[in-house]
């Protein structure tokens, strides 16, 4: 194993202390509970919005507080779920009056800690409401989690409820559009290799030279099937097409997310997107906005996943509204 | 080789169409000469700032076509310098009456090819300035290159001459400023690995298990050694201390980059970031922007760079202006 790293149980710790340095000017890390959040948390009068999961996904989702997306997120180990304790000084840090909104991804871990989270929270009196995202297609249950994962929609509604958010809305009105994004995405991935957990030291799988495992997991989970590499045409059509099999894009618009894996170059992503744009085109669906680039990764990963948001013009507007972190930025 | 591409002939047209697919707010291809391009160029009474060199740096440097940043680009087939036809065409469709700025790493076919775009053009009337950018100080010559490589610093050169191009500054001033940014900028890099260029089918270079090269280039130049592997700390220092001992920083500002080459997690740069941080702290240089991310890459190769600018106030205010491309954006 070659890694950027000092210690490999230092990773997390020495990572978050890099963020911090880079964006004084956006977030805070509280390091005893690796929380970062908004520098001018919390806002008041202001819905906090509050995510976490395991490292080795960045940007998502520390990579994402800031203005106009997440008040904190929460790190756990490399693929390993926050504890609730954290989810808890998160929720505080950022509680600004008018309640908390959870997104969690649909991990077994991630859920039940955040539920834990949201009791110890309304303990303290702070309303907290959660929604949990689960928009992978590839497959039914898998190796962490009941039901499907929660991967790429994760990103979009991150930033379209977070827009909403800091535009004001309230508790019960940032719920419904976050469950009516979860009802509206779809996603499916594909790998070309497996990635190295720092603490593992080894790839969590093996692919042959000729191989890529179809319906990957973020965390290398297995998919569907390992077959033959196909072609940047073959794998978008293998990754869209279950994607509008499984929900009715027919003459809708998208927000259309292609995203690499983080081994993956952007030269080859590019490729990937054109690809999705022309099944796209041929089946009637409509590209409003798009996102191509590394958001929600598996540490050296190299593979991509293809991410439909079905969306009406509130979600476009809250998309293009401004947002300030990190990792994804425009407009201020 | 495993890559989500077609044909091996077509990786550099193909993510062509994707950018253009992609962001058909911001830019428009010129598919026969393989120049992106501003949507609204020419831009009246604005220098024009083209850049252009092999593929498989991206973003760089098509994704930084726009609004505060370049005009236009020219993509070279991976790893290989584009044509004078293709910088001329760039050249022609940019011009907006106040000359142009030719930004060229110092690779002997890029400046070659550059000179002999910039006579072309002024053969039909259009003023032309060049400015050579060569940052690396790992090594004096180098397989492409006499002199020093151009790296890192054509970022934050395309970032801030773009600032000022769109502010309206006239072409002298641009050069001037663009040339200060040359004598004050330098950089050094390293990977884990090689990368593979698609033609070639195998990676450009093979390192050990536990080897790394010190102040590689981003075509897989050979740099000053191959040496055992580091922590973040130690080669945070083996990348640094050699900028610092070119360039007399002391009591300085600086815009500091991270830049990964590709395959190496954002998890690593910002834990690279954190070290090269504190050692600037411990120097007496102050860190006043900086940028972390995958910028100039070399394909999949893991590994990351460091970009020292020593900035005047002038250009954090134009580090600060908008800028609103596809592979950096903020502000408006």
């Amino acid at each position: 194993m070659k890694k950027l790293i000092n210690d490999v149980s230092d990773v997390v710790k020495d990572s978050l202390l890099g963020v911090e340095a880079a964006h004084p000017d956006l977030v805070r890390v509280d390091h005893e509970n690796k929380v970062v959040y908004r520098v001018d948390a919390p806002v008041a009068d202001k819905v906090g919005i509050i995510s976490g999961g395991g490292s080795g996904h960045e940007p998502m989702h520390g990579g994402f507080v800031g203005v106009g997306m997440l008040d904190a997120a929460c790190a756990g180990e490399v693929f390993t779920s926050p504890v609730p304790d954290q989810m808890l000084a998160a929720t505080k840090l950022v509680d600004g009056g008018r309640g908390v909104l959870h997104i969690v991804k649909n991990y077994t871990g991630d859920v039940m800690n955040f539920e834990m989270a949201a009791e110890l929270a309304a303990d303290e009196g702070i309303r907290v409401e959660a929604v949990v995202v689960d928009d992978d297609v590839a497959v039914q249950d898998s190796l962490y989690t009941a039901g499907r994962r929660g991967v790429g929609l994760t990103v979009l509604l991150e930033k379209i409820v977070g827009a909403a958010a800091e535009q004001g809305r309230d508790l019960d009105y940032i719920v419904a559009l976050a469950k009516r994004i979860i009802a509206n995405g779809r996603s499916m991935g594909m790998a070309l290799t497996g990635c190295t957990v720092p603490a593992a030291g080894k790839p969590t799988f093996e692919l042959a030279d000729n191989e890529m495992e179809l319906g990957i997991g973020i965390h290398g989970e297995p998919g569907r099937e390992r077959r033959a590499v196909g072609t940047a045409a073959e794998v978008a059509d293998m990754l869209v097409r279950p994607i509008l099999h499984d929900l009715d894009y027919r003459g809708g618009e998208v927000i259309a997310f292609v995203n690499g894996m983080g081994g993956t170059p952007l030269i080859e992503l590019y490729i990937v997107f054109n690809e999705v744009a022309q099944i796209l085109a041929g089946e009637g669906v409509r590209i409003v906005r798009c996102l191509v680039g590394n958001y929600i990764t598996s540490l050296d990963m190299a593979g991509c996943s293809v991410t439909l948001l079905k969306c009406d013009d509130e979600m476009v507007s809250l998309w293009d509204a401004p947002v300030v972190t990190p990792g994804l930025r425009w407009g201020k």
